[in-house]
């Protein structure tokens, strides 16, 4: 993994490459650097959701940067950074294809990110994965909606108008046990409107219609 | 709150004051220090374990941290420093005893941390924090212990030895609905032991149980 792409010259190579060892490739590998570096990375977002939202609240700068901090989020950084083809992994899991595996990127993000501390501080660490962050930091939604699922916003913004909650009806439902598939309506009377939503379980499908009414809503 | 005891002189007074500041008492309160505060806390005993601990595994570590930033540990903080004395409450908290509670008390300490990282950096804050939360590290159990209750190190200990497993045996239940009260009894084939256990639930006098017969094995 070159210096360049993460952005830090390192004065220790070897914290570098063990951030990248996966632990199915042996020792010394990445766990005790993510442990560390999930650390840095939580006070990293709190500390730029602190300063972002000067008036947003505890409950909003937690659950924002739970959005920042979870896994898928760390895994796209990883993918950004193409930190798969530089991961070492046990045969085992790069034959099952760990180098994608979201789990496995996200950690060495973590890790990364404690091996530049460890190597040059609070300073080097957050010069390195600000750049990463920022751009989830400004793609979050408005602090009353942030980590809000979309039936929870939908029935604060109906609630704010004094209308009418949704109803949610299951449509149809099909597949094996294993490969279930739900599609349901997300019904309001005033205004009249139905929207669909599909999905791997009842609730996932019901987010969707949340969702697809709510846009619905706020572009009309 | 005299700066003394807290072992740092604020160039911002004004953080002190609202890290000391429930929500109870209005704004500015202490819920977004704490918030930051949390995530430095978890920051510092976090590198100082990885440090205290370098062959410790992350699920030692993990369990480790977990101990030291419990809110118990944290309340247990701020009665050392007498913060519930240097609190401001709300009428209704005040009556209620709120300067007394766990839960308000721990989010002081956070917050105080984090009002401290605001004013000054991690160094001042490291330099507050760690001599509260060294006694803490010190007093850890080794890392194959920490984090883990009674029964599961009791398991670990018989299983190791090759022993059967202990048997848990319910000897009474008293008291009304809210305030139950149990008597267990933990019993081991080889060596032929028996340990009693009291506590408001079925759970938390196993658990009592289990310590008792540890404690007993130990110090044969």
């Amino acid at each position: 993994m070159p210096n360049k792409r993460i952005g830090h010259g390192f004065a220790h190579p070897a914290l570098l490459a063990q951030a990248l060892r996966h632990r199915s490739a042996g020792q010394p590998h990445n766990e005790r650097l993510e442990f560390l570096g999930d650390a840095i990375v939580n006070l990293l977002a709190a500390e730029a959701l602190y300063a972002a939202w000067p008036k947003a609240d505890e409950g909003a700068l937690t659950r924002a940067r739970a959005e920042l901090v979870r896994e898928s989020a760390l895994a796209g950084i990883a993918r950004r950074l193409d930190l798969g083809a530089h991961l070492s992994l046990g045969p085992g899991e790069m034959k099952s294809g760990g180098h994608r595996r979201d789990s496995i990127l996200a950690d060495a993000v973590e890790a990364i990110v404690g091996a530049v501390y460890l190597d040059a501080g609070l300073e080097a660490a957050r010069r390195v994965a600000m750049p990463w962050f920022q751009p989830l930091i400004d793609a979050l939604p408005s602090p009353n909606k942030v980590g809000k699922d979309a039936k929870t916003r939908l029935q604060e913004w109906l609630q704010a108008r004094a209308k009418q909650l949704p109803m949610y009806a299951l449509l149809e439902e099909r597949g094996e046990e294993h490969a279930r598939h739900f599609l349901v309506a997300c019904r309001l009377s005033d205004p009249a409107l139905e929207t669909p939503g599909e999905g791997g379980s009842r609730r996932a499908a019901e987010q969707a219609a949340a969702a697809s009414m709510l846009a619905r809503l706020e572009n009309d």
